[in-house]
């Protein structure tokens, strides 16, 4: 973040017409907008919204209650704005764009070997690079892949250790014997490639997807580019994670957008020292949750340099 | 609420491209807000916030980090645009009103005798009834009154017991020996009034303000135009609160938008039964919190009523 920007939000908000720190956290995010955009009065007027969709072939173990195929039908429902996902980017005026990384060929299932590999990985960390609009002022990406709770789960495990039923959860809405399977097929997955270490870019490669690492290159690249990032549930923290496992402080530009109904999100969002904007119970991946958040972040601007200080408003300050 | 439109909502929520439930609570809030509006897939086109001030003769006690003629200073502030709110109207694209109720005539010091006779209470609830656009699809009521959180705390110890202190946050910044003297005038003025029992208007007129009686009035109309209402913070729900001890369930069609940083207002909202949308650490009033939340009532209806169905999208429904 810039010094100097940040510098003077901070200076900026402590004149605002408000008794000091009575917009709470809404504070917090303007000046923390204002250091990565290089602005003390920063505006929101073009955010982004990512859909990344992959197939996953360890769905052949049965970790999902839907069928592969929906993650296809899905990306058309994206494409024609029947989803959950569009209407939430409408209501926050942000841009949405959906990219299908190479539905027809799922990442192998990696309980049997690793699900691609460090060349493929890198080609779906590519696309999601290039997906960035580097004009966008806020991002969120968001995914759909039928199986990549499982995927997601695979990664934090790997990352962070403990036992793999800590990091599984009902997804979409396995039920009690589905949840036993998913925490099998998880520990296996992550026992075969133990021996290979915990870099981020290999844990990627050996347990994630397409869409997961194209997340992981959308939120790289938006680093680069200076623009903030709305992070969403489970699977999007996990692809963030492995970023942060490459290089301590890799998420600054990050903010945890909401707390997700997927039992392990509370977790992962811990290890990642972030507290979420909203918990409302969403479960839904699509970057549902992040994209709801974008208001928040629109909000918190807003109130940052639209509001009048006590000078020009003529108001005592206490 | 209109039981064919909720019984529509709820069949609708089910054929929705998502999982079951994976929309947490916006699923709740939008069949909450169909049944509301008797229309099973409603639009959010029209949000009012309405902003009521007023002034508190209770202030003579010191009661405030801030001197009373600030209500009148962000009075002006509102009108021209520079306070917080104004900003968060809008970011929800909501419309705003403002309603100064009599601040050259401060109500009472509720320590030395009650703040408004009843006739002055129902006169300020008459504006708040009227402040209401029948036209609005959502409502939002705030409040700015210099002192306003001493009278909040005296209704609602008054309305709930327990002890003073019990009710008694620091509002806009009062230090350690500010809040003993806070917790003292709210114990004081409490006594003082306490054989005249506990119907919720002859509490809002003894212990209450202008602005505040104003918000239950509002909060009134909206029920008979039905017209759904987030609740704000500390003293918005203290009002509210004197309508719920008139009639039981005459809250249900409100929700909580936020839980404030002001210490009591989750007591508050516990014995009300309302769990709140957001929990950001605002303490501010003005309605902030509760416009904040409006695009989450949005988001809500906007994917209750434009997402496709399984059926109309070809999706396969698990």
């Amino acid at each position: 973040p810039d010094g100097v920007a940040l510098q003077g939000a901070r200076d900026r908000n402590g004149q605002l017409t408000k008794p000091p720190g009575a917009l709470g956290r809404l504070e917090d995010l303007a000046i923390w907008y204002a250091g990565w955009r290089g602005d003390p009065r920063p505006r929101i007027e073009a955010p982004q919204v990512i859909v990344f969709a992959g197939n996953h072939g360890v769905t052949a173990q049965g970790v999902s209650a839907f069928p592969a195929e929906v993650t296809v039908q899905m990306v058309a429902n994206f494409k024609a704005g029947g989803a959950a996902i569009n209407q939430l980017a409408r209501v926050a005026g942000a841009r949405m764009d959906v990219h299908a990384l190479e539905l027809d060929r799922p990442v192998a299932d990696f309980t049997q070997g690793p699900a691609m590999s460090e060349a493929e990985a890198l080609g779906a960390i590519r696309v999601g690079w290039q997906a960035v609009d580097p004009k966008a002022d806020l991002l969120v990406v968001g995914e759909m892949g039928i199986g990549n709770t499982t995927s997601a789960a695979a990664i934090a495990h790997a990352l962070y250790g403990g036992e793999a039923s800590d990091w599984v959860g009902r997804g979409t809405g396995v039920d009690d014997a589905g949840l036993v399977n998913k925490t099998r097929v998880v520990a296996e997955g992550v026992a075969r490639h133990a021996r290979d270490g915990v870099d981020g870019i290999g844990i990627l490669a050996r347990l994630g997807g397409r869409e997961i690492a194209a997340m992981a290159g959308a939120i790289a690249a938006a680093r680069m580019l200076r623009i903030p990032v709305i992070l969403d549930g489970f699977i999007c923290t996990a692809a963030a994670a492995c970023l942060e496992a490459t290089h301590a402080g890799a998420l600054d530009h990050t903010v945890a957008g909401h707390l997700s109904a997927e039992g392990a999100h509370v977790r992962l969002l811990e290890k990642l020292g972030k507290a979420p904007l909203l918990s409302l119970g969403l479960r839904l991946g699509e970057g549902s949750g992040a994209a709801l958040a974008i208001n928040v972040v629109k909000a918190a601007t807003a109130c940052h340099s639209g509001m009048a200080t006590f000078a020009e408003a003529g108001v005592a300050d206490g």
